[in-house]
């Protein structure tokens, strides 16, 4: 028979290096079977049920500490809950020493002032009053601590971004700057292939393999996993470009992030074509538009983001000067389903808002298929068309129409077709299509045809092409090069006007701060950093009642 | 000044060709401006308003034929409606003369007993009858027509598996038998690779591109749109991949489909692994779970399915002999979330149920983080499970009870995991580990391990490997080729045991019977097809109420 006992600390501070030297301390006394040391949270209340340690009634809040025993016998239960206090103020001795430990950031920074990094790992509530601090310290941030509410995020980042600043994070796992890797990070080549990770391990196996593979790494630049969403708008991702592109260490760039939201897509896309490098894009999860568009590189994995980024350094960079116009609309009027699909999954990355009546996702459904609003692609041959009608592919009656009715809003800047030959299609729909492609060219709106056909189609291929060619538009053969060549023409948004961060700064040696976890202090001392770490403790031991009363009385 | 007139025809049927020719005969009449000649459906009565033809009041069902004419004055108005009769009494006149035209299919059979093939374009409501009768004559069917209903395309594929006959389509746009187009089809070279497509101008852009690039095509098997949603289960499909896979004269498959319903696609990815040919697949907006698994090769783009095909014939098959285990469940147990994210990215494909953390779709959403159904993919770094916690790079403590846990299941048959090394993470993973995966591995579970990391990371990447593997894990150093080995291992379902459909009838010269739009027929002779089309009118000319009552009296 086994015996459990509990023993409960309300509202205190310890970090999460204590409670696991408790819980494995407790687990090496005689006669202990199995110990829990948890915050009181739903969830590790949960995990100690699962491994039959959760006392029958307890009452904890999720700021309390529980501590849990399970032993042979009363006596070894009774000894081991006579040693947590013994236990709790025996810390973990630093491998690294470090003289005068300062108890707060200024005092860090008074101590370190070349400091130019202040890394957090800080319980998730105290976060992100540390990185305000740092902030107006005009130090950057790397914000390992998660359960950081979203507004603070967005406001420290838009703080940040004022004063030219990095916030990686939070939730930010990893990072390589100037050599020197934060939280977590593998010890990696120098070299030309700069990354910006929304994601820390997919930040550590593209930088891995790109080690692996015999190349380098500039500075691997997280952001935290919420950057890209809309509420943020990238904002780290966006410095993170733009520094990466005007450092002339990195040849290439690697962008790895899971799916963006639509709009922060076409931005950043913008924003990478703007670098002029090239960038192997990896939104983990998101169907590639493309191998390639202009100098992006779309890839579907992180091994391959790695493959494709080494060998792209070794290659000629081949930069789009082609600039973008200014957003005038397209509008894509198709026969075919899967070619009109294919389109805008391919153009959905770059132009936005998309809309379609055979949308990819929800939010592209377009109100009423009779009319167009920014840029659309509607297919023709969908059942809301057919009732009592021939397929467009074989009565072009609609589409001409239909290019009339575009052609006549003045947003519109680019038309889109497919001319789709082969039996049963319309004999010659160059005759029908020719003239008002003409009509429309004439009023300097660009005319794209994707012409699918073979030279043993009954239609004659090279005349079809050659009389849609002389009414102004152009021709491609398949999907793929028309989405390149749109998304090149019409894609892309203005540049940031915010101040850029200092590329100067970030290449010289590190050197930062350090509050929370100590053994992150210790790797970057021993990758050669100059670190200070910070004896930090939350205001009011972690006593959150006391803590506000402390902050009434300062006012 | 404009005169608009218009005229009503109740209930009647007549075919969309006729609708067309009437169209165009009365803007070739003098002073016509436009005319419009619709079925008055709300989607066609919209369209007539967009190009300002819809009468101020009519009142007109979707069934009532709504014929308007605009002319420039009352006298060429006049004129334009006096020769409706006339213009819609004068059919085209076939280019292909066939002296006696049978009223029915049983008619035609009798004139064509040989032909294997019903094609049908008549419109949707009365497709599906037709359908029935081609099948319960024994021929396979050529559904092009739309506006069918789900219910009865369920039926029709049901009945057809049940008589090893095919039904494609509803809404099948193209197929080319034997070396003859149906529907809208391209003339391309016969030759070794066979096209299963859902969607009818995705086949015609592979089968173009494959003859472009110089290979050719065996058969082109279309399915309709709807054929790999969950409710039809992917019938047509997995027809035609059956037949592929017997089909010697075919070398490559090319699968092409718009994303199938998880399960869909999961037993369709097991049954393109049975084939034992390399299978392009190309779900068009999924993202790609790999770039190869075993004999399957996915890709991105209509272009790149047609290029890797050709590419694929030249090669010496590389055939997977390994066959699946029998449906034991994974667990992934994972510290980095992005390395779990990829895994479960590549994975969803082929297992199913697969449940997570940090889900993809919504429906993968597990119930409870804390414990695994099915196959599960868990972040243990997730924030649910970091509060007071150290992360599990650097504690492996929550891992190594979970594992024990998931051992204890009897439904699981391989633990997955990540290792990650570098800065910051546990010096010697390997020490926790390995014992647990010694334990796991004793009970004939198959333990596989990622490793993260590089020879220059500080744990010493190769003895940690070393370790692992003595323990009983199999090591991979990219979450992309775990992918592949689990899939190959776990993923696949049992085959199919309906009648086959018969390969040496379906490779005989196609002769066919044509229900529905003449120029289908006449494609059909031109390309020296054996043919005969069906002088068609729909039960009591399209009058429904009529109709009824006929059906009435033969009971």
């Amino acid at each position: 028979m086994t015996i459990t006992k509990h023993d409960i600390r309300r509202g205190a501070y310890y970090d999460s290096v204590v409670l696991m030297q408790l819980q494995r301390g407790l687990i090496g006394l005689p006669g202990v079977i199995d110990a829990g040391v948890v915050m009181a949270t739903p969830a590790n209340r949960e995990l100690l049920a699962a491994n039959d340690l959760l006392p029958d009634s307890v009452t904890a809040s999720p700021d309390d500490l529980l501590i849990v025993v399970k032993a042979a016998n009363e006596d070894s239960v009774q000894n081991a809950m006579g040693q947590i206090d013994e236990l709790l103020a025996k810390r973990k001795s630093s491998t690294v020493s470090q003289d005068f430990r300062p108890r707060s950031l200024s005092g860090a920074v008074k101590q370190l002032p070349e400091a130019n990094w202040v890394l957090i790992s800080v319980p998730g509530r105290y976060a992100a009053g540390v990185a305000r601090e740092a902030l107006e310290l005009g130090k950057h941030v790397f914000l390992y601590s998660d359960n950081v509410s979203l507004d603070d995020e967005i406001a420290l980042k838009k703080m940040a971004r004022e004063k030219g600043l990095l916030v990686m994070g939070p939730d930010c796992g990893t990072a390589i700057i100037n050599g020197i890797g934060l939280g977590f990070a593998n010890h990696v080549r120098r070299g030309s292939i700069g990354v910006v990770g929304a994601s820390g391990t997919g930040t550590q196996a593209v930088t891995v393999q790109v080690h692996n593979r015999g190349a380098g790494i500039s500075h691997a630049i997280g952001t935290g996993g919420r950057d890209l969403k809309s509420d943020v708008g990238a904002i780290t991702a966006n410095q993170a470009l733009d520094l990466l592109a005007r450092d002339p260490e990195t040849k290439v760039i690697a962008l790895i992030s899971k799916p963006p939201s639509p709009d922060v897509a076409t931005q950043l896309i913008s924003a990478a074509q703007r670098t002029g490098k090239p960038v192997v894009i990896y939104f983990i999860g998101f169907p590639p538009p493309a191998r390639k568009i202009g100098n992006l590189h779309f890839v579907i994995s992180l091994s391959e983001a790695a493959e494709i980024a080494v060998e792209l350094v070794n290659q000629k960079a081949d930069v789009i000067k082609n600039l973008p116009m200014s957003g005038r609309y397209l509008r894509g009027l198709f026969s075919g389903g899967t070619l009109a699909y294919e389109a805008l999954l391919g153009l959905q990355a770059s132009l936005s808002p998309i809309y379609s009546n055979a949308p990819i996702s929800s939010n592209q459904t377009i109100k009423d298929p009779l009319k167009s609003e920014a840029h659309t692609i509607i297919d023709l041959g969908d059942e809301f068309f057919m009732v009592g009608r021939l397929h467009p592919m074989i009565d072009n009656d609609l589409r001409v129409r239909r290019m009339r009715q575009e052609a006549a809003d003045p947003e519109v800047g680019m038309i889109l077709l497919d001319v789709v030959l082969g039996e049963g299609s319309h004999m010659d729909p160059a005759s029908e299509l020719a003239p008002v492609i003409k009509e429309v060219h004439d009023k300097k709106i660009e005319v794209v045809d994707i012409v699918i056909g073979t030279d043993d189609d009954p239609q004659n291929l090279e005349s079809q092409i050659e009389r849609l060619k002389d009414a102004g538009a152009i021709v491609f053969r398949t999907a793929a090069e028309a989405v390149e060549y749109i998304s090149l023409r019409l894609g892309g948004s203005a540049a940031n006007t915010y101040p850029s961060v200092n590329l100067e700064q970030l290449n010289k040696p590190l050197a930062a701060i350090n509050v929370g976890l100590e053994s992150f202090y210790e790797s970057l001392t021993l990758q050669g950093a100059q670190a200070v770490h910070v004896e930090w403790r939350p205001p009011a031991g972690g006593n959150e009642r006391l803590a506000a009363l402390l902050a009434k009385m300062k006012k």
